[in-house]
């Protein structure tokens, strides 16, 4: 059973969770990923305990790592980006593989652009702050491409907030208009590094998806891969 | 945290996570009901336990809700209609509140039709066979109009068992039949009564779904409103 550390927010686990049933090949319903879910809005603010110096969620997120585990997760799963920052904390000394939306998205970036291609990311200003996705893709020889601040400040961010609040297709041109942006700017593919992004682009079916990594889809594949591994 | 008892089967857990989410009202996502939900879809088949003697899930489902109450439920809810035949046992004994499903469709029920109308029933053989909504129905003044073997056999099983496969839009106009013959024999209302239905007819937008009440959504606006009373 996967544990999925959630709630962040709980449209973005919901799309994971999607993702996870719809990434997997089945004949029967005894073919899904067995899941153990955690969706709790409740955790401390991510990008205020990153920027502003908040009470860090990371307690609260080993708790539930550990309850996960304690009710039989052999593996776990976080589709949010920017609690990512807590990934070395949170996979240190975890008695399971604890999969990485990093690497997840890492992993499938060869399948639409080479090394030495420029790379746009679009996610949260903590997100953005900790350089987790940026230095990755240097260390990897892509080129990153960021929002300008008008960008982040006036599309990105008001965007992820209205799906945070549940104004999900309403919100989706203003990242159409960010990621097509980005592609201006010569990048070759944008990854969606805020799992609310992807919620508010597939519910507008935007065409501009193709040229996206979707770190949703990405984790949510990578479960499917490494609970169908052989001697799983 | 209410605890939900899934994977019975995961696209219908998918679909109550779904409509636990739209039915709450949000400012922001931390207006959203802490969820842990297990979708695990290895259970011991219900059909087969009540029709033909297979082993019972029961002791399955009693560890799940254990897990779930050990790693924090306040509440519980089971997104599976066959499913709550082994209700009164997981209930019995029971340290936090399990929200029934039947008690969930009863309660809308006179918003769609006064006792003493005729109420069709759709679901699987085995929860046909437990008599669990019919029973109801006749004790709270209602008349109940079952499938006959034909609707059963030649539409509503193959329905289900398509949407348990993955093929949910294309089995959808098998299920519009059954409800519409139904409603043809008189009912006011037809009782989705297996969370595989709504599934398939949300997904072709059927017109007939305003004559339905939805054993999935039912559940799950049962569960927003026990998260949200007061006290709470």
């Amino acid at each position: 059973m996967i544990g999925v550390l959630g709630g962040m927010g709980p449209l973005a686990t919901l799309d994971f969770f999607q993702k996870v049933l719809l990434s997997t090949p089945v004949v029967t319903e005894l073919d899904h990923v067995p899941l153990l879910i955690q969706s709790d809005p409740r955790l401390p603010s991510r990008p205020d305990a990153i920027l502003a110096g908040g009470p860090s969620p990371l307690p609260d997120l080993m708790r539930a790592r550990d309850r996960l585990i304690a009710s039989g997760a052999t593996a776990l799963a976080m589709p949010c980006n920017t609690a990512h920052y807590w990934y070395d904390d949170l996979a240190k000394d975890c008695p399971v593989p604890f999969l990485s939306i990093l690497d997840a998205c890492m992993d499938e970036l060869p399948l639409v652009c080479a090394p030495g291609a420029k790379v746009g990311l679009l996610g949260t200003r903590a997100t953005l702050a900790t350089h987790l996705f940026d230095n990755r893709l240097v260390a990897q020889g892509y080129v990153p491409v960021l929002p300008s601040e008008e960008v982040l400040s006036q599309l990105v961010l008001p965007a992820i907030a209205g799906v945070k609040a549940g104004h999900t297709a309403e919100v989706a041109p203003l990242l159409e208009r960010a990621v097509d942006i980005l592609l201006s700017q010569g990048a070759s593919a944008v990854i969606l590094a805020c799992t609310e992004i992807p919620v508010a682009l597939d519910a507008l079916a935007s065409p501009l998806r193709q040229h996206c990594i979707d770190s949703t889809g990405a984790l949510a594949r990578q479960c499917v891969a490494w609970w169908g591994r052989p001697g799983a």
